[in-house]
């Protein structure tokens, strides 16, 4: 048996105590597995005044003042980063890699936003960049990508990727409540943080698509251009609506190649209430992949928490482990070289095709539907089904459009002219709608 | 770009020829992720009887008459078994391992039941194994326990394993159609095979589940220890009683580690309607592993089948390459090295605990239920539910008993007293119910 692998624990919040936890509680079956013990040797947080603050897990370790202390303790082979943010974090994780020293990080929105600056960087110094617990939490789907699919040309991704969006609809669509109650619950509940923009407006599942597209498809993947769309403006109304027509609502990131030019976005969609993806409920995350040969599979767990987290973190810790003690080279983190990783053209979500549940709050008087229906065919836009509900309301009864798989220019020509229209009551929705049965 | 990395075929049918096409197809971007083209050099199967024959995939490779020339062809690097059965096919790996020439295979009968043999052999001559495609198909699930799950302690793993069995049960459910009637139209559809012994009978979901417990606990697996029970005895009946407790009967393979015992258990069982395992239909597979940290995770996909299995065997074929290119070492076979695999004693099915289904036929008359009650309770058995279906067959109406958890010896006591009534009208049917929301 070889000498102790000495880690560097940066930030020892819920995932890093989880990561202290776990290598404590599974040390003689993690030394088994890889040879050697894994150890925490340094720690650096605030939180702790000094060495005798230390939880029982983390005792023995020396505990840093500065993160740059951390990193340089000759002891230190790898270093974990959790700091979060992206100053000081990126700021480490650069620090570590120049050092040399194997880096394993949770922090998405560092890597979708400095992919090339972190990732070149790793690879020029072959110092090993571990990031599983970065995307979906537990579920090793980066891993599954990068080697498991690895024999597959990946023609898309799509996931459920933010478990407190998910949370949130979920729990909508049980209790037929609307989002800033429900959000209100979630953040007492500890679903949901205190500011839960990051989360709601989709921007956490664009950093985490960014990860998952680029391996997917070898690609450079510029995080600016993702359409971002959240789930604030989805209503209790348009939850049930979709659930008569057999639908769910979700917040999906979704990547697609088609004719070399890659779709990039994350918004509501509505899909199919018998699909897998329709019965991830709550905070669970779950992931379809879809390769040329394999087809589609399926990646389901806790994408957040911080025991699964953790459990991500140190399968990283073990295969670094493992080529430390080994020699030869992983896996490119990326499934590429950075060299060799291509630069496909995104393409804008005006270009993309879909279908479309449109809801047009109108005055209830003769000749609506006539109207809503020609200013949509006038765009190109085929009516699959139109439908209005019994309302007795004088002001702003719905109608409900379902449409044909359309180019998504065609509806956005279409409704501006809609709006123009004087008995419209109240702003249309507009949800896609995938029909695939994945 | 290095020089081509020679693999050997031995067999061409569905599987083989998936993979010639998959090379053939994606060998640009395969040469890309390894670094040097992966190319099929040296063929064996006996269906071609000169090289002229060879398709379009295959093209330019040796045509060997000979196992061990195809082998031995100082060309090939890497060799490819997909004869089948475990004589031949055992020579051939064998004889491809003692070469040491990294081997990838299909052959989940062989594996299991040759584990120490070839899983050792294949250690000491460091010759990678490759076995990604035994298990699931195109599902990465064994790659997801070796390494992404590497940071934890497995408790379970569950899985739909066997596509023949699960189409046959999703066609009885959706149909209401008895089994072999289904069962017949199943092999017109190609998705049983003329003899479909070691599918519906749960053989082949045992050798999946042997190398799945191998791997999740590190261990080896007696195969003959397994208990396995098939599906031909489940009915429309029992399907529809399911049904309306609100359970789907599925074919499971399920391997538990408790007190330091080792359930494994292939047969049918009964799972909530609402859990993911219950909404894998057709002939998908879908494997659950319970971590101690991660909590569980779900792969679904296609079980079977020549292009997800074909992408499953690239993968490792990707794998191996870049370990002969690198240098360094994969992670072992079986998670840990064979040396320090433990010997975990297996626990007889009649000392696990479960709940079940019981399908008691009697004679409609007073004091049945009772007697039934009565044994039941006698033998320790407490019963959670007890339902008499309406009907005015004089002959044989049926009494379903739900049974709270208990210990099956428990049950498999009282049965025999039960049988020996003079109400009952045949054979008692038993389905294990497992209530977990997994």
């Amino acid at each position: 048996m070889s000498e102790p692998i000495g880690i560097a624990l940066l930030g020892a919040g819920t995932v890093g105590s989880g990561v202290a936890n776990l290598l404590h509680q599974e040390r003689e079956l993690l030394r088994r597995r890889v040879g050697a013990e894994l150890k925490i040797v340094a720690v650096c947080d605030k939180k702790f005044p000094n060495a005798d603050a230390l939880p029982e897990s983390l005792k023995g370790a020396h505990l840093h003042k500065e993160l740059h202390d951390a990193i340089k303790d000759h002891k230190v082979k790898i270093v974990i980063e959790l700091i979060g943010g992206k100053t000081v974090a990126r700021e480490a994780v650069l620090a570590a890699i120049a050092a040399g020293k194997p880096t394993v990080t949770a922090n998405k929105a560092l890597l979708a936003t400095h992919a090339e600056e972190i990732f070149g960087l790793a690879e020029s110094r072959s110092a090993p960049i571990g990031f599983e617990a970065s995307v979906a939490g537990g579920i090793p789907v980066l891993r599954a990508i990068r080697e498991g699919l690895s024999g597959d040309r990946i023609l898309s991704v799509r996931g459920i990727i933010n478990g407190t969006s998910n949370y949130i609809l979920s729990e909508m669509t049980d209790k037929g409540e609307g989002f800033s109650g429900v959000l209100k619950k979630a953040q007492q509940a500890g679903y949901a943080e205190a500011d839960p923009t990051f989360d709601v407006e989709g921007v956490d599942a664009a950093h985490k698509l960014a990860l998952l597209a680029s391996m997917c498809f070898g690609t450079h993947v510029p995080f600016d251009q993702i359409y971002t769309e959240g789930i604030t403006k989805i209503t209790a109304e348009d939850i049930a609506h979709a659930k008569s027509f057999g639908y769910r609502i979700k917040l999906l990131g979704i990547a697609r190649l088609q004719d070399g030019e890659m779709e990039l976005r994350v918004h509501p969609v509505m899909i199919r209430e018998e699909t897998l993806l329709a019965k991830i409920s709550g905070a669970l995350n779950g992931v379809a992949v879809e390769g040329a040969h394999t087809g589609v599979t399926h990646y389901t767990g806790w994408g957040a928490g911080g025991d699964p987290t953790a459990g991500a973190i140190v399968s990283d810790l073990v295969a670094i482990a493992r080529y430390l003690m080994s020699g030869g080279t992983l896996a490119p983190a990326r499934i590429l070289k950075e060299a060799n990783l291509a630069r496909i053209p995104v393409r804008p979500v005006s270009k993309i095709e879909s279908a479309y549940y449109l809801r047009f709050s109108v005055r209830d008087r003769p000749g609506v539907l006539a109207k809503l229906a020609g200013h949509l065919g006038s765009a190109g836009v085929s009516i699959a089904q139109i439908h209005q509900p019994l309302r007795s309301e004088a002001e702003g009864v719905p109608v409900i459009v379902l449409t044909h798989r359309t180019r998504e220019e065609l509806v956005q020509k279409a409704l501006p002219v809609v709006a123009k229209e004087d008995f419209l009551t109240a702003a249309t929705v507009l949800v896609r709608v995938e029909d695939e049965r994945l």
